[in-house]
């Protein structure tokens, strides 16, 4: 935890006994933290809880009197009668609850438009709020969300409720609980840094960066004579083929001192964003065209470009050749090619990437073959290898992986090496 | 919550301050609750902790007090001076760490290997127990899990930690720790069912079988006279153009009178799992094999099939054709149908899918064609508009969609569709 900040510590708590019995995924927590941390809050932790009044007050008054000076709720604003958040907020906060007018008025209006199929009364609890409480309006939905500031036990505490519908929620979050937590405290002024480093682990990374021990003397850190702020606060994710790393602290020289060392040691391996993302604004900018062949990756590849809006500018398609025939038929991989070498080979890999780059006549085609599993490896060519093939109007190039993982890793790694190396390839990076 | 079960409530906390602060995502949490859920067991709820020992013991004990029989633990069982978990839990129940022999001697030989670069002092940080638990052994990794039983302010309790790493953990869980859950208490006998429903929100089949109220005339239940069990529990999941439904009571036969009534109500729109997995099952078993020609989910359907091992013995392929011109010069789409219909029509759809049913050599295709936007879009054909087209030997069939929802979300919910379509019509089943 960052002692140094003086922002409130949150705490995000989840309602839903659907979400806490696991049978459906709370996506609103991670996305919540993720806002607000990168604005500089401190996100004390998560919990999920079934739509129990008891358990919710008792967690809820725990999490404030055990360090944390605003919880976030999402879920159980609606009008059924386990939706007991605002009941509960009311039994802590010592208040009653009371109806939010311009709600009802929408309200009023919606039960005109359904005729008949939304019961009023029933409808009503979902447009009530804690009295006192600040209303957050809900421009999706209908039920309104709110912040209360009030005492718990002699504890100064602020809590906010928001509806459990991502899209009413995400909206809520950045036009209306965001400004008001600004308001309450401004966040400390941090620099941050945020990167991704390809074919490094998350161990090999925080072993070569930071070391073994706090005193490893082969650790970056430690060679360059760097001492870490006492606020410096770092992290890894770990992801398909890569790390996603993100640098902080109030002390900018650092941060930049320590991001360029990173850069010297990881060289062309070291991106400012994932590869997918620098293929596509590269890509949205010049006149070039792209087009894949895949075979193990099975369609993952034009997903993953396909993923971002606009891609259509530049992305031709893919040659999903996931048979032999199509590799034949419509790449041309020759029979010589797949007898000889094999479907898995540098051969069939580049001429996977020339018939893609012929048949749809784009300026750059990027090809994947290679053994998923669970079965056809063998002991030349195991389950986990991989090659890529890669083409322009003037040069080709193959690459070859080994991912010794289960299926899906196989695929998902190979899909993130392989738009990797190709963002190297037309940026004319040496790779290897 | 469910009273009538005499199985220890379970409570799931994950440690670790990258998930805490939003930085990683935690899947330990839901993964054991579906496992633990599946097999008759009531989970209360999650939290998600940073490495900090006063968070951990606090909200560890708050746990247990307020309903949780045993709380299960995942993290901070590694070597670094971060991971709290086995000192927190022997200053809850009273108790000192001590080293596992077994476990020493693993570690001893791993250091051997690895030649210095593991330090053994650092390293035994990670082999220690609360003294008195029962090792749960760790089959891939090193750390061992534990289960502890014991008195917290006169409650019998009993917590579970295991590594966060997600496969140790899940060997762990698997071979380990349900095996001595179930020695304490076995989990009552439930009639369980699982169905997916496809083209029906979740509000929709709540509100069409279980009423707007308890007392809504025009519910299944209602129209039945079917009277639910005390201890019926019941969950929707939303997913992509379908909902997942479970259904679970001790009385057997209200499962399957209900399952039945529910079958009769959505008739083919109903099935016993989702059509991806059901697709696979059927072309696995029976001599034929599928191709896909799409556009707007650029490779997703594709990536979807391919998911599944062993797709290879019936997949031939699919041809991503986000350009005009792929469509044209691989699908044979004819320029009169993109110039007087588009790319997006009833007409494009079948020639995509007779295209890719010609060229790959398959006895069925399945085409995808449509505006997922954010441009693109027009009145006539607003974003959303999705086509599908379907050939096999004898017959095509198309099928129009309106998804009116962001880019994502047409992409996934068209690709889930189209599969639930294809499975449809490979069946013979009537649609629409």
């Amino acid at each position: 935890m960052n002692t140094l900040s003086n922002m409130p510590a949150l705490f995000i708590l989840a309602t839903g006994t659907e979400l806490s019995t696991g049978r459906s995924k709370d996506t609103n927590s991670p996305y919540i933290a993720n806002f607000l941390a990168e604005r500089g809050y401190t996100i004390q932790g998560f919990a999920t809880l079934p739509d129990d009044p008891l358990m919710l007050e008792s967690y809820i008054v725990h999490a404030m009197l055990s360090g944390s000076d605003c919880v976030i709720m999402t879920g159980g604003l609606g009008p059924t009668e386990d939706d007991y958040t605002v009941d509960t907020i009311c039994k802590i906060f010592n208040t009653i609850p009371v109806e939010d007018l311009p709600s009802l008025t929408k309200l009023e209006e919606r039960i005109k438009v359904f005729k008949g199929r939304i019961e009023l009364n029933l409808a009503r609890r979902q447009i009530r709020y804690p009295d006192g409480a600040k209303i957050l309006r809900n421009r999706i939905g209908l039920a309104p969300g709110h912040l209360i500031k009030g005492l718990i036990q002699n504890k100064e505490c602020m809590l906010a409720a928001m509806p459990g519908v991502p899209q009413e929620m995400k909206a809520m979050l950045e036009e209306e609980l965001y400004p008001l937590l600004l308001k309450e405290q401004k966040p400390l002024e941090k620099t941050r840094k945020q990167f991704y480093v390809y074919g490094v682990g998350e161990s090999n990374f925080q072993v070569e960066v930071f070391g073994k021990t706090q005193s490893d003397p082969d650790s970056l850190i430690h060679k360059e004579n760097l001492s870490l702020p006492e606020d410096f606060v770092w992290g890894i994710t770990a992801g398909n083929w890569r790390v996603k790393v993100f640098l902080e602290s109030m002390k900018t020289d650092f941060i930049d001192i320590l991001y360029h060392k990173i850069q010297t040691l990881y060289k062309e391996k070291m991106l400012p964003d994932h590869a997918a993302m620098l293929l596509h604004q590269h890509l949205s900018n010049v006149n070039k065209t792209l087009s894949f062949a895949e075979s193990c990756t099975g369609g993952l590849l034009g997903k993953q470009i396909t993923d971002m809006a606009g891609s259509s500018k530049y992305f031709h398609g893919s040659i999903v050749s996931y048979a032999n025939s199509v590799k034949m038929n419509l790449l041309c991989v020759s029979k010589e090619i797949l007898e000889n070498h094999g479907a898995v080979s540098s051969e069939c890999a580049e001429a996977m990437a020339l018939g893609a780059k012929r048949i749809t006549g784009s300026d750059y085609a990027l090809a994947i073959t290679g053994i998923a599993g669970p079965d056809g490896g063998s002991d030349e060519k195991p389950v986990g290898t991989v090659w890529l093939g890669l083409a322009d109007n003037h040069r080709t190039k193959t690459v070859k992986l080994f991912i010794p993982l289960d299926r899906d890793r196989i695929r998902e790694y190979s899909a993130s090496a392989a738009l990797y190396v190709l963002y190297n390839f037309i940026m004319n990076h040496d790779y290897h």
